[in-house]
């Protein structure tokens, strides 16, 4: 089926309204009418081809907010008119240990990603959420809960879980003393969800004026990275950091943060190597430096659930479909409060 | 008291006999007579002061075996005759978090060294095992099994549980894929400990002629790590390496052996850095590195009562007290298999 979508015809070519084949339904997909998509910084990686693994026509968007339209014969769990969302991921072998344990990201095979994956019935590309319409197999659709604005849900479905994973898997809890790094798209949504846990946040910031932002959502202390008084009054009082900056930083001065038994976590894949780590704080303390990616179907479900209970969103930015490429500009400055949301009702075709 | 020592005077002489004053015995002590010590590659550091923090005189050795000659009147879990082991560390403060939970080598106010640590009682420097007699609080000394060659047990008291620590905390068990890197006084304790353990256990190095060792140390695979094939045969294949390498050494190719949730785990503190690891494999595979820190007195017990069940020693090669230099100086071309131990009862005063 033909769709209208942003595409991006090449690396140097802006994104623009055309149309895309999707694959027909099959049993097991729904077709969902987007009416919300997030602009994730690996978007604008993608279109320009900054990874060397783009495949063009492309259709970025992986944090789809949506209305169900049709239902394939074998989906039981979903109703044409649900509000659901899809993320980071619309397939995997489903056979792996890893699937087997319900945690498709990190899928033996590899998951099939939401665009510029290969899809498994057409062997042709996925599109992406800068669309009007996505398909997808039910296992990796998920339910919004029906008390929250959906524009600002849409991040959730990558930002938010990305972060939500790493604090499930180390089992972040009440009084526990959490670290952020960085108050972007995932470093915002971070403050949110550990401190809505019930742990004390202390979110760092190389932006002094990002300060007042991080305690309105959340954080119980503002430390600037570059001032070293203010790091070394945080030594060994964390329990886990979320670093959600993914520029090349020195990690010296946050594992100096973290207790013995501490972990330093990191969301962001660098362009460049950070600086090698010191091993002597990571030998004496026992300390860990741990990557983690997105998250599973189930976390994600487990997510928005949270998020419905605790009133949690991002906060949003909106555009149109034809504003993408100014919000990828304002991106590359870091100057946006989270998240650019496109809403594509209002976008035109 | 007085007694009879290997005493380094600075960092440019070599070790000689002479006498130290130790404390007097206080009511939680026990005094015990050396019968031997291991040599351990720290024992080389600190007698160069190559670590910049050595106190002279000095006297090294922190892998001692012995028969206590003298309790305190508090002392009821000793008696005189009794065969023991003191390690790393002969106090602690006792009251932190780690003190309480049994974990004193992460001490918050610092263990005190077996050696060049201060007294707590005198305000002087310890001392250590290469000498005729040593006096510890009780608690920092552990019993001996009686079926075990006491000169191969010495080894185990700083290699052997440095070793033992990472792989009880991590739960190794029986069917693990546990990686080992270099062969040496570490590396060949991993090997003979997590395969008793059950593990399937890989021995990395980059000398192909230590092959043969491995497998009769129990290891069930041999990798020459500078072998691109050998590494590639073994991609993504186990649960947790341990890095027994002090060297500075490219960290990717190890990251690529392991599974997803799979731990490299640091014993050793290189003099500088190791190249920066790649963040990519780790992220997308939840991959961590984590460095560890000898051991708790309880695991030092709990590792040589699990020796003394599977007959499990260190191979080691025996020295008198005047040939410590020339032992240092063949440590120095990794010319040892696997641990040198000063004979103390072969030894001139």
């Amino acid at each position: 089926m033909k769709i209208n979508a942003l595409i991006a015809d090449d690396a140097s070519q802006p994104l623009k309204a055309g149309q895309v084949e999707l694959r027909d339904m099959q049993a097991d997909d729904v077709k969902i009418e987007i009416l919300y998509c997030g602009v994730c910084h690996s978007d604008l990686h993608m279109a320009r081809n900054e990874w060397g693994v783009s495949r063009y026509p492309l259709v970025p968007g992986h944090e789809i907010v949506g209305r169900i339209v049709e239902t394939g014969e074998s989906v039981a769990n979903f109703n044409t008119g649900d509000i659901v969302g899809v993320g980071v991921m619309v397939d995997s072998c489903g056979n792996c240990h890893f699937c087997q344990q319900q945690e498709e990201q990190y899928c033996a095979e590899g998951f099939t990603p939401t665009y510029n994956g290969t899809d498994k019935y057409t062997g042709g590309t996925t599109f992406g959420g800068y669309a009007q319409h996505v398909v997808a197999d039910h296992r990796f659709v998920v339910s919004i809960p029906d008390n929250l604005p959906l524009n600002a849900v849409a991040p959730l479905l990558c930002a938010g879980v990305t972060v939500w994973s790493p604090l499930r898997h180390f089992n972040v809890k009440a009084g526990d003393r959490v670290g952020v790094i960085g108050l972007g798209g995932l470093g915002h949504m971070a403050v949110k969800l550990a401190s809505a846990l019930g742990a004390e946040v202390t979110l760092f910031t190389t932006s002094p004026n990002k300060g007042e932002d991080a305690l309105r959502l959340g954080a119980k202390r503002v430390v600037v990275s570059r001032d070293a008084e203010q790091m070394a009054a945080c030594q060994t009082s964390l329990d886990i950091i979320l670093d959600c900056v993914a520029a090349p930083h020195d990690l010296d001065p946050y594992l100096a943060t973290l207790k013995t038994n501490g972990h330093l976590v990191l969301v962001g894949i660098p362009d460049q190597p950070h600086p090698s780590p010191n091993v002597t704080p990571m030998v004496f303390r026992r300390l860990s430096i741990t990557g983690t990616s997105i998250g599973s179907i189930r976390e994600t479900q487990e997510m928005l659930d949270f998020c419905g209970q605790h009133n949690i969103t991002a906060d949003v930015e909106m555009i149109k479909g034809d504003e993408t490429e100014a919000a990828f500009a304002r991106m590359l400055k870091s100057d946006v409060k989270y998240r650019f949301v496109i809403d594509m009702q209002k976008t035109h075709w």
